[in-house]
């Protein structure tokens, strides 16, 4: 499959860039609102695989020229643009498009972080809206760290959620996080259940800030 | 330890009377609206734990007198009705009393369960709001299911989360939590951070929809 990465300039699009890159055969593409940038971070990891032996191509473009022709789109960007990121790639997207949202409304205050969702609902919510008809969107890694999924050397045993309207989507999308090693993907459901498993993210980080111990926690479901 | 269970005829207060019965020597004392039901429920798990060779004694009482001279106060109610315990309990409640709530306010569609939370934000708020002051009020035990619980045969190897504002009254819950085997209890943090805690539940009971062979889910941070 080819996976473009729309802000994958950033964390969670590097942690997820690199993991699909050491294990799986898809293609990746880097998106970034600046071609420039997405080029040389595509480069850097690249980097990254080679000193560990593996010699992958990854390509950089502007967003846009990423979704185009892409099979999967993962919205890598923060919460309050992906409905802008959206629309911007929205002629590009193919029929039948897989869009993915890791992406997680967060409030904080001096106590903790908080779930705070946009008045779809949820982002996946707002993402199904945003989305021309003919994509399918779910929601998914919205509770992996993204330093411990950049860190190769760690293995990952945990468990990640998908949700969205259409199931086939969803077991594409399982599918696709199941490649990478030591993930499970577990049904979450449709998108109308998207908001509790969006708001496991700030619990997460809440968990990270008052255990010893505990740091860029994951969670498993048994 | 002196631990009442408010409606402890109930589910989840079967499962938490069974476990501490078992595995620790905390005097157990059920409540329910109706006394007569107290004793009968006790001598139920009387009888359960007698036949795995546990002489117990666990008594029944009118929810009043089960909280009166308790330490420790589990309020085993449904959420709608945990602030009118509160209410008939308060003055029983000694001074540093720990009061603590499993409750979570869950509504459903027919996609799944959802968080539904009272207006104090959360359960445990609600019941922080409905205390007496000199009362010390944390949420827990909410993402642990009542089957799972009681079932004795099985290992738990399960996590369970405290969430509440007294940070000594969340050590005493995680211990007190930590004394039932297979168990780890983690800080939450402040009451400000029960609802993400509270959300986890309807999430896991959708798992248990969505997904073959997961049943009476429960979780593990790491
Ligand atoms: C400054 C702070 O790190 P940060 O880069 O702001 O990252 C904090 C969080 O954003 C980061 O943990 C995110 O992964 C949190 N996070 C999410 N964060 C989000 O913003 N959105 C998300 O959707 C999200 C999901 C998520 C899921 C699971 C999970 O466990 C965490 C998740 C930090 O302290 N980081 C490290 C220290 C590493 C570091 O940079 N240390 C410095 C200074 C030392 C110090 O300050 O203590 C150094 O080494 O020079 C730490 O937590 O110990
Ligand atoms: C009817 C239904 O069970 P139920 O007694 O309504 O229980 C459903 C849920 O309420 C129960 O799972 C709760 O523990 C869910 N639950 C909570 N439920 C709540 O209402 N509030 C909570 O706060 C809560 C917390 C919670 C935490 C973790 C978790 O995993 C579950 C949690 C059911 O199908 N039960 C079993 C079957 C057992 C059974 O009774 N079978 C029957 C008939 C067979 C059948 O109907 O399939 C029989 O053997 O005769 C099953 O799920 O397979
Ligand atoms: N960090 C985590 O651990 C983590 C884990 C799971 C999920 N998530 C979710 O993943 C998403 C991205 O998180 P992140 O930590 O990777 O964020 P990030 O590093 O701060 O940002 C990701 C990228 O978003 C792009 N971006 C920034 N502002 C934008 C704007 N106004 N319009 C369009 N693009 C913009 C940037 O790319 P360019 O400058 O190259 O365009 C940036 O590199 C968030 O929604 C978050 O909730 C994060
Ligand atoms: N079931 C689970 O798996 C589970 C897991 C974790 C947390 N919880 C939470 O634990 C709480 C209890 O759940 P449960 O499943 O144990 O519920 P339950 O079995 O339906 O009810 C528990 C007890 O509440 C009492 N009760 C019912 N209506 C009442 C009212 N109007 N006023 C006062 N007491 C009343 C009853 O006791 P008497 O008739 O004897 O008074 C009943 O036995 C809920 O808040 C739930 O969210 C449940």
């Amino acid at each position: 499959m080819r996976i473009a990465l729309l802000g994958g300039t950033g964390d969670i699009g590097a942690g997820l860039a690199l993991r699909w890159a050491y294990d799986t055969d898809h293609e990746l593409v880097v998106g970034s609102r600046d071609p420039e940038k997405a080029r040389a971070k595509a480069e850097e990891y690249e980097t990254e695989l080679d000193s560990r032996g593996v010699d992958r191509k990854i390509t950089g473009f502007a967003n846009e020229m990423a979704a185009d022709r892409a099979d999967v789109v993962v919205l890598a960007v923060p919460p309050y643009h992906v409905a802008d990121v959206v629309a911007d790639v929205a002629d590009k997207l193919d029929e039948d498009a897989l869009v993915v949202s890791p992406a997680v409304g967060i409030g904080s205050d001096e106590d903790g972080m908080h779930y705070n969702p946009p008045s779809a609902g949820s982002v996946t919510e707002l993402v199904a809206d945003a989305a021309p008809d003919h994509a399918r969107v779910v929601g998914a890694f919205h509770n992996l760290a993204a330093d411990r999924l950049a860190n190769l050397d760690v293995d990952l045993d945990l468990d990640t959620l998908v949700v969205g309207d259409d199931a086939d989507a969803r077991n594409l999308a399982a599918d696709l996080a199941e490649d990478i090693d030591g993930l499970r993907a577990l049904d979450a459901g449709p998108a109308a259940n998207a908001a509790e498993v969006e708001s496991l993210t700030p619990l997460l980080i809440n968990l990270a800030r008052y255990n010893d111990g505990l740091h860029d926690v994951g969670v498993t479901f048994e």
